[in-house]
């Protein structure tokens, strides 16, 4: 991979704020680099499943501001993990959380979704490994998904933890699959296997290896060569302006659910039993 | 099929009002029975083709309450004719109506769909017969569809009659099937062989015969085994909102445009034509 | 061809307003004969490529009305060039455009789209060659889709050409195929060949040529022989209804983007740029 841009840009971008030290977070939680084609390659890399807390979550809203700022025509999102490309939101967030963070953690994400999924640059997703629930939407959210084979699944399994999915990820979902489908799944807490996942049109490609899915993002991206950016980017933005434009005209009350949700003594309780059990398998 | 419930529940229910005795019904219109798995069987039994007057509608309004009251996770729709899941809307209740009955009929359908299409509990169809319009949009209504092989057909083919499906029924068929097969089955009428209904999307499983189709039905019915029952009914009621919604906010004006439907002169000798050509198809 | 209607109907139309006259235009640029079926068949004849200006559009929207008054049940679009059904809007009409002008050709082309995907009689289009951007609304808009085979191409290419499709393009697109596919199909600025085209659902049946595509959309428009024709218009429009509405609300601030899109120097300089290399190559 070459570095094309200029140093200030390919190097790891300086801490964006202090939440990261906050979090006592020293290692960067994520990989940005743009390569000969002009293409960004943003990696997470949160050992070890790339659990989407604050800090993740903060650190890609700049990332993706950067490769907005950078004018770089598309980015791939993938994982430097050899199995999960992200495990979803981190739990600890969920549990117990102190009111500030856990506004902050939900405003976050929130921003996440609506700068990837109306990023005006290409977005294409690697995925190379496992990818429940926000790994899935994070992937859902770009406009090509290529999946590396093997024992991994994807979905928005939200229900199976007890979890409702907020309306913004069933729009995502449904601007991805069929409706009858996604209804399917986001009631059943479907993972999809692969090839499942293929067939239903969750995702677009089967990959061998992480390059593989790599490469065959940027085959799709290669596809807009000859398409005037402005053109490209207002038509998908015009084709993605109703999720977009309904979660903005929520984002406050969509917070308040959050809180209440997490506020809710019976899912607290369910936080801990999974937290437990999580620990009791660890020891093992 | 073991009894689960007790007596109070699993016996046939009480006559709820005074218009199934209007209407003269002395047999009760549904069989409701809660089985082992602790799933109800509610089967149509107003023979011959379970024909939906107001009386039929008025029981299945109280029987989904009495599924929800007594929180049975899920509820089976079948039918105890041998050849007919429902042959759709008494077309009697239409023909020179007594207005006041003619609304209440109207809003009853309503209230029948707005309870199913909106279940807590898990729905599914054991369609076992034909199944044309309002006997379509039982069955679409609920979140699964196994229909037995056989010489049967599925779909609104109201257009066919020269009625309108309203706006729900057809949200209902979008729900379930892309819009540009929907848009062509509405305005055809299209009544789907079975196979056709399959590979549309229209059901999901075809059946070898009834016990089958529940059988399918229950399979369906146990991917929610594990799956937290709060978080999938409000899952669900998500992902369904938009019809639900649209539907509650113009119930008055619905109401109203059926009432001016079957005002309508041109409608009701539509209706008499149609009723002679029964007779003298019942006379051979 | 049997003419059925009075000569009045079946002759050409009196050319409808000044603005044919004021484009220098003399041969009628479409046919429209009613046949023994009792179906219009309009032929777009524009040569070479049926490119739409205002004088087509009006002579479309003119044709629309007059099939709507003489309660003809169904029309076929189609087109008088052997190899293009229409190459779409006239950029002739945004290259340096009088401003009475423009408007009036956006105006009318949304009075087309209105008219077209809005009709009570049955639509279909015969797609006899090349059906790129404003050729492929038009045939989008129809309710059937039979295409001659060859290497001919069918979308919505408008991002190639640096252009963005306004919103009830797309509402178009995503009421024929999927929102994911469409979304494909819009940003790449994708043609479809006939087979693809065929295989993602954007056209319904392949021809063996322009008389068979016609007999084709002939048997499309059989299915409703026995189906009342208000019930299926009124089921019709009411599944249309979403799109329809959304322009009729929009209609002038729809006509305001498309002025200022081309009163846009870089735009009018991407179009003379565009002009001179069609020259260029019209040369050789």
């Amino acid at each position: 991979m070459y570095l094309l841009r200029p140093a200030a840009y390919n190097v790891r971008r300086i801490v964006p704020n202090g939440l990261r030290t906050m979090a006592g977070q020293a290692d960067p939680l994520t990989d940005l680099k743009v390569d000969n084609d002009g293409v960004a390659i943003l990696t997470m890399q949160r050992m070890p499943v790339n659990s989407l807390n604050l800090d993740l979550l903060q650190d890609l809203s700049n990332s993706f501001d950067e490769v907005a700022k950078n004018k770089t025509r598309a980015m791939i999102l993938t994982s430097a993990s050899p199995t999960v490309f992200s495990a979803g939101l981190d739990i600890m967030e969920m549990y117990k959380p102190d009111l500030k963070r856990a506004e902050a953690f939900w405003s976050t994400l929130q921003e996440v979704w609506l700068k990837l999924f109306g990023a005006n640059f290409i977005t294409a997703a690697a995925i190379n490994g496992h990818s429940p629930a926000g790994g899935c939407l994070l992937s859902m959210s770009c406009e090509y998904r290529a999946m590396v084979a093997g024992k991994y699944s994807i979905g928005l399994n939200e229900t199976a933890l007890g979890i409702i999915a907020p309306p913004w990820f069933m729009d995502t979902m449904c601007h991805t699959i069929p409706m009858r489908q996604a209804e399917l799944a986001l009631t059943t807490g479907k993972l999809f296997p692969v090839d499942e996942a293929l067939k239903v049109g969750l995702i677009d490609e089967i990959a061998t290896d992480k390059d593989d899915a790599i490469a065959k993002c940027k085959a799709f991206i290669k596809k807009f060569d000859r398409i005037p950016p402005l053109a490209r980017s207002i038509t998908k933005l015009s084709i993605r302006e109703g999720p977009l434009k309904r979660l903005q005209a929520t984002r406050k009350e969509d917070v308040a659910e959050f809180i209440k949700y997490v506020g809710n003594p019976k899912i607290q309780q369910g936080l801990e039993m999974y937290i437990q059990a999580m620990k009791q398998k660890a020891k093992k």
